[in-house]
Formats: structure tokens, C-alpha cells, sequence
């Protein structure tokens, strides 16, 4: 495949990124998986070369009886591991559509002579028009698929995947036991196989130094915290994404009801501390927001990782409304189309680090300041 | 005194720092001093009180005998430090007009019965209209005379001084030996009692990295640096300043032909640093400039030291035709006024740190833009 083959994506934003719904400023998108496998076939890291492509090949069958998929997965693009570059690789993880493990390990574009070739034989996904669907085939276990949601939304998106799930169980036969429930290559999925997480912007805990009690809390109650996009070593980012960390014993409801409960906790939290910054320090935070903007706006050179920073807080300065000439959206877009992959395909041009830096600032100029351009959809070429 | 007494000071730039010489982009001021003591008195370290208070009176005589006191030093400012706050006296020493080792170990305002209330007695300055002639009347030696000249200029700053010099010693008895010449507190200021110096900005010679190199040379070869304001901790300042170390067995030509040699070596260099970062890192060159712009214009709150690193920054830009909203000139201008005391004389307002950094801020959005406001004398009031 060659770099313009993606293409498709380069141009829009994924749909779970775009919202004008107000809780999606401190919820930013939500997510829930499931981890199916095929009955009879080893799991994937048990399983010879023929296997995971025999495991491919049952499963794009299913793909290809149209009628039982549904209606929202068409057209649905596929993409094999053994045909793409580890830039296009990268570009799927920066998009959230496949899993940094997935590609871990693989040696990607190997040559057919080489020893570890054999890593991408079999090894696809599926991703629908609008991005927010997408199904792994044989990373951990033989299926993963997810449904993004912009904002605060697990309804959806469990409908969603429950009506592909229902689909794809008319034609495959899952890996299961009347006792535990799905069965998984890890323990920690068997069961539901469903794992929720939000995806969530905590600015007012993160200035206000409150985050790392908050976070350790949430650990304890046994749920999964994990900085996202932004983290540097100076800087802490600001995204946290918040997942279930067991799938066994307890119901979906139950599931979605305990991130549910959670986030509104969060919700809340984030909620006093921009409160208590815009009565206690209010200079100090509009300080910090003028500057990343102006950062933002004046750089010729920006790495990767300052830019989701200084971006994080703008973000926060459009949500509390300090900066009104761009918009939560317009930051949405940004953080996604600035990571190193994403902005290479988007150039439709491989680059050098520098070049990197320097395509990102003028980007960022072009598309920070929400009227500078047109709201459409954008061709750089 | 009051804080508003200073008024006068408060709302002009010195001419020293005034100048459209394209020169004065590198060396951004010339100073020459002599160091001279009444014959007959104890060096101002072993005076009495009531000696200093008499070294003190003669000076003050000298200077009411208009006629040989040069035209330039009318009028002629008296401040005593036995009237003046520590905020005053920190506001002339960031303007240059007495030493900051004038102050140190001084009490100031100190009450009668205090033990140290004697520090002040018979220490005093004379400062003239334009700012760029000073006399401090024991300091280390019973007096210490300076011209200060805008640019690259030890012409007219001599000639200044001598008449000066030349003025008081038809007045005045110096301490001086046959075999020595001008006897002083120590010894480095034996001879001619001259020093020369220029204050000199390196940015391209710092942002190439050739500067501890270059500073260690003109070390060796026995001229005194130190870095001028704009030093912090994580920044290296861009300002130095260049003086020679002995007075003694040279003459006033020699000493000034040394650091006038030294001076033109260092413009040549740096020229040489910024034609280098012009054609090979041109794009690092503007990024960190078009920021340190961008973060002055929009900083609801700044420290003193970082605003002076940004503004270092910024003149380069300037001076290399990068930025043209804004003027040597106006930089210069704005170094002085941001430094907390004259922040403080400049608003007539004692303020606590934080409500500084808000009103530096403030004062450099008002000024930073040449356009935004009139080149004239501001009143804030």
C-alpha cells in the first residue's frame, strides 16, 4: 500500500472526535470493546502461520456475508499487516483503531526471506467509513472490536456493538464456556469480554495538583488509570483514559455502570477545580492559557509532544471560555492530525524529524485560529 | 523621600540607552569611571562618622562652586542614602547610577539608634539631568565618578570625564603619589584610576554555543567579564560586560585601546555567529525568536529574569530585521523600566512580587509593539 492509499482518512476528522455537546469538553470520547475467539483454533500466540491465516480467512467470509453485518460497518475498509508500511502502522495506532500492541512485535514490510515475516501473516483489521468501528483480527485474541463514541455516550455504543457481535456470532462460532462466560487468551478478558473506557480531559485537577490523589483512588477501587496523549516529562498531560480492569463476574451493566459512576465523580472534581482556579487564581491560569495559545501560534518549530501539551491547555482555556478564537473541535482535530504519523500522511510526504516540527507548527497556524479557515474538510495536496 | 520624589528618574529613558546607531545593536553602552580620594582624609573603610560626614561636606562644597563644574552636570540631582528607602536605592542601582556594592552592607533608613545607622552617613550621589554622569561620594574610595555613553563611544564619555576630573581638582586636593599616580582604597584602582567598559549583547555568540570559549579568552588576556542582567539559572543571559582589571602602569589611552580591541574582536564574532545561524539554522532562529515575542505579548504574569531573557531574544530578532513591530530602542527602554524597583518608582506603587509580574506584563504588551502607543515620555499616573 502506498502512503496516498490512506488518503481516505487523512481529510476528515473520525467522527468520535466531533461533538458540540457540552460534556464533551471534560469526556473527550468513550470506548467498548469486546474479545471474542473462534472455537476450535488456538489462541494467536499459540498459533502456527496457517492457523491465524485460516483464522483471517473465516472471519473475512463472515465480512463478505453482507447480510448479516450490520448496516453501519458499510463500506467497511480492510486492511491486511503483511501490506502496509510501519509508518501506516503507527498512523492506525495514533487513530485509535488498533492497538499499540498489535504492532509491537511485528516486523512490519518484512521480507518474505526473513525469520520473523511470518509475524504479519494473518494479521488484519476492519474499520468503517465513519472511524468509530473497528475489528482486529489475531492480536491477543482472534477478534477485538471496539465502537468509539464521541463525548460521554456508553448507550450507543454498546448498541453497536452488540448488534455487530449478534451479527458475527450467526456465522462464527465463539470460544465459550457455560461456566465463565467468553473465553480469552487472558485471563483478565474472560467472561463479558467487554472492557469500557472514557477518554478524559482533567486540566483543573492537573493544575491544582489534586490529580495524583484522584488517580490512586480510582486504582484502588480496582480501575484502570493510564495517562493518554500529552504525557512528557516535564509537563504531565493532561488525558487520562479510565477503563474496567476485570471482565469476569460482573454483568455489562454492570461494567458501564461502574466507569459510568466514576466519570461522574471526575466530572465533578474537574468541575470545583476550574471553579477554584477562577476565583483563587485566576491570573496564574489565564497566564498559562495566553501563553500556550500564543506559543501555538507563533512557533516555526513544534515537537509533537509540547504541542499536545500546550494544545491540552488551550483546550482548556476554549472550555472555560478565556480563548474564544478556536474551539474545542478545532483542538480535537488538531491533536490527532499533529502526532508524527498522522501528520505525515496528511502531507501525503514521509519526513525527518525536523521536517516534522516544522510542517506541525505551520499547521498549527493554519488551523488554530477557528476562522483563519474554512471549517471543511481540508486538502493540503 | 518619597517614592514619588523619584518622579523625575521614572518616566525617561536614560540617554545612554537612547540611540539609532545601527553599532549600538552589539554594545549597548560605554562607561568609563575614576576612582579618586581627597589627600589628608582616611579611605572611606577607616573614616569616622564624623570624618566621612566632613569628606562629604567638602565634596558638596566643590560642587557649589558652579563655575568650575562642568555645563553638562546642571542641573545636578543630591540624593543622601540617609533619606532614601532601600526600593530607591535599588531603583539607581539597576539604572547603573551607583554600584550595587554601595548599597550592600549600607542600612538603609536605618533608625538613629540603631548601631548601624552610621553605615549611611556621608554617603551620598550626584546625578545629572541626562542620567549619564554620576559621582558616589564614599563608596570604597571617597569618590567615584562615571560617564555612561550610548552605543560603542569612549570618545566623548573621556572627554566628559576629564573635564570633570579636571573641574574638582581646581577645587579639590587628591590623594596622589609621584611614583604611583591617583592613590586609591585598593589596589586594582592605582594609577589612573580608570576603568573602561562596555556593556556588550552576544546573543548569536550564546545561542552557537562559542561563548564560554570566547569569554575565556578575553579572561586569560586579563580583562574582566561578568554577565549583565538577563542571567537565569536555565537561560544564560545574552549581556556581558567587558572592563579591564588593572590600572596601574598603563595609560588612560592604553586601558581604553585594550577594551576598544577586545570590543571590535567580539562584534566580529558575533556578526560571524549570526551570519552562520542565518544560513544554517535560520528556522531554530526564528522559532525561538517569534516565541519569546509571542510569550512577552501575551504573558498575563512575568518574573523579572525571564521577561529579560525574552527581550535578550528579541532584540536579536530586531537587530536581524526578524521582528518589526518593535525597536532596539523600545527593548532598551523596557530593560530598565521591568526591573522590580524601577517597576515600582515607575507605577509610584510598592508592590509584593506577584502584583510585579502583573504589571511587567502589562507594561510590555502597552510598549512592547513600537506602534501601539507614542514613542514620548509615558506617565502611567
Amino acid at each position: 500500500m502506498k502512503l496516498s492509499d490512506f488518503s481516505t482518512f487523512d481529510q476528515t476528522t473520525p467522527s468520535w472526535l466531533i461533538t458540540n455537546d457540552t460534556t464533551s469538553q471534560i469526556v473527550l470520547s468513550s470506548r467498548v470493546r469486546y474479545a471474542r475467539n473462534l472455537a476450535g483454533f488456538p489462541f494467536p500466540n499459540k498459533a502456527t502461520n496457517s492457523e491465524l491465516a485460516g483464522i483471517l480467512d473465516i472471519i473475512n467470509m463472515a465480512f463478505k456475508d453482507g447480510e448479516r453485518i450490520p448496516e453501519f460497518l458499510n463500506p467497511i475498509e480492510y486492511i491486511a499487516f503483511d501490506k502496509i508500511s510501519p509508518l501506516q502502522a503507527e498512523f492506525l495506532v495514533e487513530r485509535h483503531l488498533i492497538s499499540p500492541d498489535f504492532i509491537h512485535g511485528l516486523k512490519l514490510n518484512a521480507k518474505p526471506q526473513s525469520p520473523n515475516s511470518n509475524l504479519n501473516t494473518g494479521r488484519a483489521v476492519f474499520i468503517n467509513e465513519d472511524e468509530n468501528v473497528s475489528l482486529m483480527v489475531n492480536e491477543e485474541d482472534h477478534l477485538r472490536f471496539q465502537v468509539l463514541s464521541a463525548g460521554y455516550d456508553f448507550t450507543n455504543g454498546l448498541k453497536m456493538l452488540n448488534a455487530l457481535d449478534d451479527g458475527l456470532e450467526l456465522i462464527l462460532r465463539y470460544a465459550n464456556s457455560p461456566q465463565y462466560g467468553f473465553l480469552t487468551s487472558c485471563p483478565s478478558n474472560v467472561g463479558t469480554g467487554l472492557r469500557a473506557s472514557v477518554l478524559i480531559h482533567l486540566p483543573g485537577l492537573v493544575l491544582t495538583k489534586e490529580i495524583e490523589k484522584v488517580l490512586r483512588a480510582i486504582w484502588q477501587i480496582g480501575y484502570n488509570v493510564r495517562g493518554f496523549f500529552g504525557e512528557g516529562t516535564e509537563t504531565r498531560g493532561h488525558f487520562f483514559q479510565i477503563s474496567n480492569t476485570v471482565t469476569l463476574g460482573q454483568s455489562e451493566t454492570e461494567i458501564v455502570e461502574g466507569i459510568e459512576k466514576i466519570t461522574n465523580q471526575l466530572i465533578g472534581y474537574e468541575e470545583k477545580a476550574r471553579d477554584y482556579m477562577l476565583k483563587n487564581t485566576r491570573k496564574e491560569l489565564e497566564d498559562k492559557i495566553y501563553r500556550a495559545y500564543a506559543i501555538l501560534s507563533s512557533a516555526r518549530l513544534i515537537a509533537s509532544q509540547e504541542a499536545l501539551n500546550l494544545l491540552a491547555t488551550v483546550r482548556l482555556g476554549v472550555a472555560m471560555n478565556i480563548i474564544t478564537k478556536t474551539s474545542i473541535q478545532r483542538i480535537n482535530q488538531l491533536m490527532l492530525l499533529i502526532r508524527p504519523a498522522n501528520l505525515q500522511v496528511f502531507y501525503n510526504q514521509e519526513m525527518s524529524a525536523l521536517e516534522r516540527d516544522e510542517k506541525r507548527a505551520s499547521l498549527i497556524h493554519s488551523l488554530l485560529n477557528e476562522n483563519s479557515i474554512s471549517n471543511q474538510i481540508l486538502s493540503p495536496k
